[in-house]
């Protein structure tokens, strides 16, 4: 079967020509795009075809030429999970002919002939109608063609009606049809996937007064707190045993002091690995007590997986195994020659047992998945084996489509753009280090504009228990408001390490250091999150802002504009239906005041007349007028380094 | 299996990610590169591996990495046909303890289970040597590792010895090792793939006084003429019988005068089809004299293929049901309506019969190949299937892969460069049309810097018997001087339709229009070559220039220089290794002198110092010497529109 003539190359999305899923959320209109070509001057049709994974039927919507053999058709994805959908065109005898006849009636030259190879048409047209109410409509038309006594320019005035042409091509010939084959992939998560904001906290640091070690209960307590600043992820580090072999001390000293209560890292102790609960935080009763508290104020339980194990995990000594042994029968202990890593066993993703491995790593967001909770944020994926992850999240989400997985990598491009390909939903960015205007705009351009938008969610974070940047250290509170309000109007997920950010904890270990001095990471900190300088009402505005502006709910729509100012940067964002234009205007500098004419132009918002355009700037509620293309605008980083407008449309 | 933890992605060349081969020639190094990762730190190697089709082993060259996870390789293709490559990847576990080993060296931290690691694995490595003479060696090295009682430091030391590590390199543990699948392909074609001049003339044309149709013999006559102006390539248009039916006359006039020889492109008389020569041009017999008289003066003779019949054609009565029947039993004449071809028959590919029709079209290659032909000008290969395209070059090149087809597809891009995917080893390309610098700019640089040049092989015609452009109508011999210059200097593929071209014939059918008037499409036309205003002279140096410069061999390899003026374009080519660099200064005006500072910067050619560059300008063979940067040019359309610069290296 060659009678094939039509060409289908370059179908978008895709990612690496169809080997991975592009991403997408429930409700998405997905636009697909291909170009299509045939030989000579046939007219083409095609249709995208598309149906959930798992299914056997397809449901179809027509595409439509851009010119230049490019080709645009769209669908719905109205479920959650796997979806797959292909192009499939075809060289269409019909519209040729029509083509045709309207070119031949406007220079009088239709024939018999013509008349006749319409009528043939018509009459399969009418055999694929089948037992349809159009056969009849389309037969006669076609008997009308064949009836020569009547006037040509009559007869082919009437082949020509548009409503007959409407109800023709619902019936066309797709004998010798070609497709792209396999179908492509997609991933559709749910709509929390694309837009969410989450305050990360160490629950042993939620504590009431009197006590030593935050609970489960009193992050119920706590959850109010986390809801008025407007997240909607409570994101807990490992909320397992902790080791006791080479725990490290506070500000990571190599030998602890008595009573500090090691890293949550340092995971397994003998109460358990990575599916029990250390007792200090609770029981795990009331482990979804919390999930439960916290669900009813609209925020998820994210935890953190860490697939790595202290000495005392029971995975060291039930599978070995699991592990590298050494010539001497120890275990190997994580390195990075000549660092070493004593407090941490790696798993041996090259394991003989390697089967019983990936089930029991699976089986530990099973096990999590279980007490309810869906958002995961792992821990290093980097260093664990990247067809894992490929088909641990594949085999969670074909149960659990809502799963939704956040790698921390930060490693290089590749590897980390490789991690959302093999199915990670939203990932860690270079963001924390991306502080001047060039590289910010380069970078966003990179992750918004190119392929990378079909895979990967940027989640920016301007601060971790990990990550205490030079700029938030030096620049006081207008670096941590700048940094605040870069992150959640560049990403529409995005999230903060607290009550240290909020508090603006800006005191790294040591002068260099990116650590946070006294780390929650070794010990437990006691934090006053009533404090006066808090930046929570400020947070707490820039979240309702997100939740009311749909163009800060999806990271791709981005344009930067010009300003004659390095300092000044200045962005749009546009939701998908154009319907709502964002304009945030940044100072970079937590020092000095700057000023810039900032360019937007009518073509910004897809228009194209010269009138005045209606902004409010949401922060203070104040409506501005400004012109088209240069437009002023003066900031103080210690009043308001950031002005954020919404467009007024008209 | 899933232990492989090495990810491979994005190797290249491909086309389509493989659903193509991309093009080289016999005896190219093809530079392949892939993004190569795996989890965590440990170290990866990685090969190329490469075989010719239909052969089972495959060779392997190692790859090396270029930081940032991208690596590079390469392989020579030194055979002709098709060839298969694959990149294979692995976590190295002895790179990776070597590399330990000598980090913890340096702070002399290594330990005896470190080293016993290392003997175990050096065991491994000899067991794979098998009966190599290394094996012992290896082992030798391992039981010194084992051996406590020497010092830790000198048995580290041993272990660190290049040589050992060189020789334990050649035995690498590949058990997990990953491959991209499927193999990816190239076709390997003839050096003059990529680099030929081509000379066009109609052998009807070419005839001794007292005679009225030329002949093959008269054309043997040319060949001398041909050879003294430098091309390789005699590419004759359609040498069949001429159809009588719907014949069209002179300057394309639909009712032919008497003694009109109609146009060699309405295929097919009584004398037979396209495997048929037109009995007034001679015999078969004379048709092999003229290709063996060419082979002996280097030159190839090309044949137009052109897949559509006359009326006339033998096919339309032994075969109707290859073509479209219409309701009243005629068969379909082409259209574009409303213009009708009524002398052109197009075949139907969507024949019932489409096997047997694809079977006679490809047999007319065999026929030609059979009589010593092997370079193929294929008239609007686009107006036939693509699918046929592709089996059809496949299957004649994988007997004859010395075959060379050049599509003529003036159509839009995405066809053009289909047809190049499906198999055609050269194409006709926009260069007609592309007269100012940016527009040349822009396109070159979308031939040559992008993936079109892994398959599409730009061919550049200033003219053809169809397209006589405004640019030469109206710029007389400086336009003819310069068009020629740029095809010749920015395309190793190039041609002219001649004697009309370096006899400068200039005058259109009518204002506005491409054709020439008295076209040889449709009439004999009588040439004097011996003009003397002849352009042989200057395109027989321009040949010489190409052959001598391996920068002009080749189309990539391409770089723009700035220039102050947009009249003056500068562009410098440069061989593969870097060892012959031309720069090329043309004046795109052929009215007036225009002057310039051309930047020609030490990095155009690898060069980092500020020495000043000789040059010899080849044609007029004076030596200049240039600053770093800006040079002044001067160029009079009338006097030298074009210089051509050889950067002579030291």
């Amino acid at each position: 079967m060659s009678r094939q003539r039509t060409v289908i190359e370059n179908v978008q999305p895709s990612v690496d020509a169809g080997r991975y899923p592009a991403k997408r959320v429930v409700g998405d209109r997905v636009a697909v795009t291909a170009d299509i070509y045939a030989d000579g001057h046939d007219l083409i049709r095609a249709v995208v075809r598309f149906r959930r994974a798992g299914t056997k039927k397809f449901s179809e919507s027509e595409m439509r030429p851009l010119g230049n053999d490019a080709w645009a058709g769209s669908f719905l994805v109205d479920a959650l999970g796997g979806w797959e959908f292909q192009v499939e065109g075809w060289v269409d005898h019909y519209d040729t002919w029509i083509d045709g006849l309207e070119k031949k009636a406007e220079v009088d030259s239709e024939s018999d002939v013509d008349l006749a190879i319409g009528a043939a048409l018509l009459h399969g047209a009418a055999g694929r109608a089948g037992r349809s109410r159009g056969r009849d409509t389309i037969e006669r038309a076609a008997l009308l063609l064949e009836t020569t006594d009547a006037p040509l320019r009559e007869r082919a005035g009437h082949a020509l009606d548009p409503k007959l042409i409407e109800l023709v091509r619902r019936y066309p010939d797709r004998s010798f049809a070609s497709r792209c084959e396999p179908p492509l992939q997609l991933t559709v998560d749910p709509v929390h996937a694309r837009f969410s904001s989450w305050y990360e906290m160490f629950p042993r640091g939620v504590y009431r007064d009197g006590t030593k070690h935050g609970t489960f209960r009193d992050v119920i307590d706590r959850l109010e707190y986390v809801k008025s600043m407007g997240f909607d992820v409570l994101y807990l580090p490992p909320i397992h045993p902790i080791g006791q072999a080479y725990r490290k001390g506070r500000n990571n000293a190599l030998i602890p002091e008595a009573g500090d209560p090691g890293s949550p890292w340092a995971i397994g102790g003998p109460e358990g690995g990575h599916t029990a609960i250390h007792p200090q935080l609770g029981t795990a009763e009331d482990f979804r007590a919390l999930v439960t508290a916290a669900q009813k104020r609209g925020i998820r339980i994210a935890l953190d997986i860490a697939f790595q194990c202290s000495p005392d995990h029971p995975w060291v000594s039930e599978h070995p195994e699991w592990f590298v042994r050494r010539p001497d029968g120890s275990i190997q202990y994580a390195e990075n020659p000549p660092k070493k890593y004593q407090d941490i066993y790696p798993v041996n993703f090259e394991s003989d047992q390697w089967e019983e491995l990936w089930a029991a790593l699976k089986g530990v967001f099973d096990h999590w998945i279980a007490q309810g909770v869906t958002i995961f944020r792992v821990d290093n994926p980097h260093t664990k084996s990247f067809p894992f992850w490929e088909w641990c999240i594949r085999e969670i989400k074909s149960v659990h489509p809502e799963a939704v997985f956040l790698a921390e990598a930060f490693t290089r491009p590749r590897r980390m753009y490789g991690l959302a390909k093999m199915g990670f939903t939203q990932s860690y960015t270079y963001f924390a280090w991306r502080t001047d205007k060039a590289e910010l705009e380069e970078y966003l351009t990179e992750l918004t504009a190119t392929g990378v938008a079909e895979f990967y969610r940027p989640s920016f974070w301007p601060n971790t228990p990990d990550i205490l940047h030079e700029y938030l250290q030096e620049g006081g509170e207008p670096a941590f408001t700048i940094r605040l309000a870069l992150a959640a109007t560049l990403s529409s997920n995005y999230g903060i390490y607290g009550p240290a950010f909020e508090l603006q904890e800006a005191t790294p270990r040591e002068p260099g250091s990116e650590e946070y001095l006294d780390s929650e990471k070794y010990e437990i900190r006691r934090w006053s999150t009533a404090n006066p300088r808090s930046l929570a009402p400020f947070i707490s505005r820039i979240n309702a802002i997100r939740r009311e502006n749909p163009a800060l709910q999806r990271t791709t729509g981005l344009r930067f504009h010009e300003t004659d100012n390095d300092q000044i940067m200045a962005y749009s964002r546009s939701s998908e239906d154009g319907g709502n234009v964002v304009l945030v205007v940044v100072n970079l500098s937590y020092e000095h005041t700057h000023s810039a004419w900032v360019e937007f132009s009518p073509a910004a918002v897809s228009r194209h007349d010269s009138r005045p355009f209606s902004l409010t700037e949401l922060l203070s509620g104040v409506g501005y007028t400004w012109g088209e293309y240069w437009n002023f605008v003066e900031l103080d980083p210690f009043h308001s380094p950031v002005q954020i407008f919404r467009l007024e449309m008209e």
